[in-house]
């Protein structure tokens, strides 16, 4: 579909070895998991209660990998093959309603204050915004990474 | 588009009466402020820090009204001019992704696990599902909202 050969099939990586709370990394994680992303890399490994019961169990069933965030470049320079897109909420990028992801997609997502930092967006093959329409600056970054992977879903994993 | 003649404007109202968590409330209207829904309906005031917080202030924003779950039914025979639909995990519910939004919608979350109950499904005019391709049951409610809003809004505001 549109920027992929014919018989590409869905294959979504979501990092948020950025991501510093573990209520989002768990959030993430169970959101992940019902919608079928392929691989989530988180910055480390979290078997506490709290991250359980707010993913709903979903780390019995996602893949998942780790990134400590001080490595992140390296790791991203690595994942060849992938068109790598920062989800942001910089008015500069591009609107997601009107993207179309690759098939072979590696979705970054930034901190929940201060988003990606800039050595690591200039390593990025485009980035992504979700229309606003309010005075508050963002979504909850989990809820933007939902968005994002529904969106991605939606072009590549529609019945 | 599609199902309301020309000129209609968007009018989304998001009903999380049903909600039982304050959370899941709170960062529902961050989401709803963010995404410019005309109308958020909650079970109840909250002016906690908790709340406030998890908000991140869009309650200063967002057109909040307040209905408590024991009265909603009444409530929903009162919104004259809306579809209402109700977002669901049921196997039997049409694809988000198929579905055509009329401008004027109401959109209806259930409990956290319990979903919406059969006499309030009865009186709504269809039922969504959000795609899902995981063994964990569902999305976190607000997160699912959220998504649900986000493709409203590619069909009725993308630029």
């Amino acid at each position: 579909m549109l920027d992929s050969p014919p018989g590409d099939l869905p294959c979504l990586t979501v990092c948020a070895t950025l991501l510093e709370k573990a209520a989002n990394q768990a959030s993430l994680c169970r959101s992940c998991e019902v919608l079928g992303v392929d691989r989530l890399v988180l910055p480390r490994v979290d078997e506490s209660w709290e991250f359980r019961k707010i993913a709903a169990s979903a780390q019995q069933w996602q893949r998942v990998e780790y990134c400590p965030p001080d490595q992140l470049l390296q790791w991203l320079v690595q994942q060849t093959g992938y068109r790598i897109v920062a989800l942001t909420v910089q008015a500069t990028a591009q609107p997601l309603t009107d993207y179309a992801f690759a098939a072979k997609t590696l979705l970054l997502l930034g901190r929940e204050l201060t988003g990606i930092p800039a050595n690591i967006l200039a390593l990025c093959d485009g980035a992504l915004t979700i229309p606003q329409y309010g005075r508050v600056e963002s979504l909850n970054v989990q809820t933007a990474g939902a968005i994002a992977i529904y969106e991605y879903n939606r072009q590549w994993r529609s019945p």
